[in-house]
């Protein structure tokens, strides 16, 4: 086979063609198929959202209510799932809920009897991804509250998405502003660009492998620290800082130090993050001591670097104000990364749903650089 | 960024150098390093290749005595990892031993603290990949016991790799040509070029996530039927032609009606795979009335494609003897394809080893060909 060399890690390697959405990282821009994913966030539901992802329009009204109640009535873990969760919980205390999530994917996917991908056509696939997607969040707040000696909350198929998975998290019924607010900020999360989760999700889409076997492996790639997304850390970072007195002096010397600031830089955008400015909005819209505490951070932060490394375009990054606003509306650190997770599972399975419309696999080509073979295998000697 | 053109799938895109091993096609030959696999599963044990995958060289004596010993030792579970396996043997009762080892990689990952590969260096790296690969026999023929309503059987730190896996499986110390026979297939299984589970585990690698992570997803990549490798298939072909008499006709069919056979043909060798060679000597030293069916189905199939397309070079490949060896030293076909998926837990491990001395994320680009954004988001209809 005639190999071809590209750059390192694959970048810019176009790997495929997709509908699903892009990143115009030097106009700080990102889209959901033909929507500015802001726009979205601001405007349309999670289930809206999800539904365009997936059949590749917003539904209308009658649809996104049928949508809505479908998926809501997806919610149900199958019995032998529920059983085994307390033994995942045990056995992952420290690992925490995603690992939990990892171990309880392939078994949510033999419960639904899902079924390789090109076994099945585009309907079965879509089935088993709405399942998938339903499931994930109740199996992300169970396996939390498990993890901390509390009884899992079972589903409300009466309440959006966004309500459901706070109600489980905590037992209540949230606000209406803080459910809108975590809704805004799971639609902003649901995709962003072709990355490392995704592509690993359709890597093993493209051998063919069942839904949960895709995810489980995006999953398993969302938790690199490489991939970045770690809400938590940002908010570590102000906690760090501590008063906002300290502000200053902390960020001079991190700065002078030459480390990395959690919840700010990022690969692709060269401006302000899109998703950033909108949580910021969110954020501010709550008020209150941590809201401005950050922002101030935020402005301190841009103000040191301009005066010592001029011409370095350092913005804040998702992480920085989802942090914040996942703070404010009672979300536990543990579950950031995981509700990202959640909300990215239908990014994923719409990108596992397109891989599956191809039937190319996914396989590229290694270089051998050892020592040139056959040498003879020396027998073992005494 | 600039985007590279390639072709589909990545096919021959070099992705990475590699030390571990290749595949020539062309020449019906593969190696470990600088040795051939098939000479390393005539003449050494499964632990030494193990040693020489991940350490680069074949131990001496005293090496071998006590890798085997300090790999032995690691087989037996955490006990919460233990605990946990009904449960997840129940859940997967439908979906197999495969779907309930994904689930329970996870785990182990977290029972044993595997941290991201990047925060840790080789020899931590070089731990957590033993006790994975030692752990996951034991895993596998757990759940398969559990799934049959039997207790799993505790591993034996006095056999064997091979001879343990055969023991809990049946609770039985198996002869010794029976798990030499094994043991020979399990060699030949380690590695195999950069195939798609190969390069999925080198992608969540690649993000810096745990080793249980990045095996979890390659388990999930073997799964996919065109990734290959499902050596039962080969065996109810057997079944299906069901005695020597038939075999003429059911060739003559099949070959005219353009249906693909079972344990035939492979997308790299162009000659006779050299696994199957090796796996027909071995079956051949059985004997008996399976073995002489299996050798006369080859003999036709080949004699049947020559009359009716000639030039069509199409050889038995590894499922076809495999199967054949597995069914005599009396593993049940359930357990098929996850012996095969213990031994490349190796070849996988060594895989990741290697990428961790990278440092680049593996992420390719897509391209956008949907609608031009950014289109007004339109308001629900009522």
């Amino acid at each position: 086979m005639t190999l071809t060399e590209v750059p390192r890690g694959l970048a810019g390697v176009v790997v495929t063609d997709t509908a699903l959405g892009d990143v115009r990282g030097q106009e700080g821009f990102y889209h959901y198929r033909q929507y500015s994913a802001v726009e979205l966030a601001q405007s349309r539901t999670f289930e809206d959202v999800w539904h365009l992802m997936f059949h590749g329009r917003l539904p209308d009204a009658a649809e996104s209510a049928a949508f809505a109640a479908r998926t809501a009535a997806l919610r149900r873990l199958p019995t032998d799932v529920r059983a085994a969760l307390p033994g995942i919980a045990r056995a992952c205390a420290t690992a925490g809920p995603l690992a939990g999530l990892r171990a309880a994917l392939p078994l949510l996917g033999g419960a639904h009897g899902m079924r390789p991908l090109y076994d099945i056509g585009p309907a079965e696939r879509s089935t088993d991804a709405l399942a998938a997607c339903a499931a994930v969040p109740v199996l992300l707040t169970a396996l939390h509250r498990l993890g901390r000696g509390l009884e899992p909350v079972e589903p409300r198929d009466d309440l959006p998405y966004a309500a459901n998975y706070l109600y489980m998290l905590t037992g209540e019924e949230p606000d209406a502003r803080r459910a809108r607010a975590v809704e805004q900020y799971l639609i902003s999360t649901v995709d962003h660009g072709f990355n490392a989760s995704t592509f690993t999700a359709r890597v093993i889409a493209s051998t063919g492998a069942d839904l949960a076997a895709c995810l489980c492996g995006a999953v398993g790639a969302l938790s690199g620290p490489l991939h970045g997304g770690a809400p938590s850390r940002a908010l570590d970072t102000l906690d760090a800082i501590g008063t906002p007195d300290r502000i200053g002096p902390w960020v001079r010397e991190q700065v002078l130090a030459g480390g990395r600031i959690m919840g700010f830089g990022h690969p692709v955008y060269r401006t302000e993050d899109p998703r950033s400015r909108m949580l910021r909005g969110i954020a501010q819209e709550f008020g209150g001591p941590l809201v401005e505490f950050a922002v101030e951070v935020e402005r301190q932060v841009e103000e040191v670097l301009a005066e010592l490394k001029p011409g370095r375009e350092l913005h804040t990054n998702v992480e920085f104000y989802a942090g914040v606003v996942m703070e404010l509306c009672g979300l536990p650190r543990e579950m950031f990364t995981p509700t990202f997770c959640a909300a990215r599972m239908v990014g994923w399975s719409a990108n596992i749903l397109e891989q599956a419309e191809d039937s190319k696999i996914i396989r590229p080509a290694a270089r051998y650089v050892g020592p040139p073979p056959p040498q003879p295998v020396p027998a073992v000697l005494g």
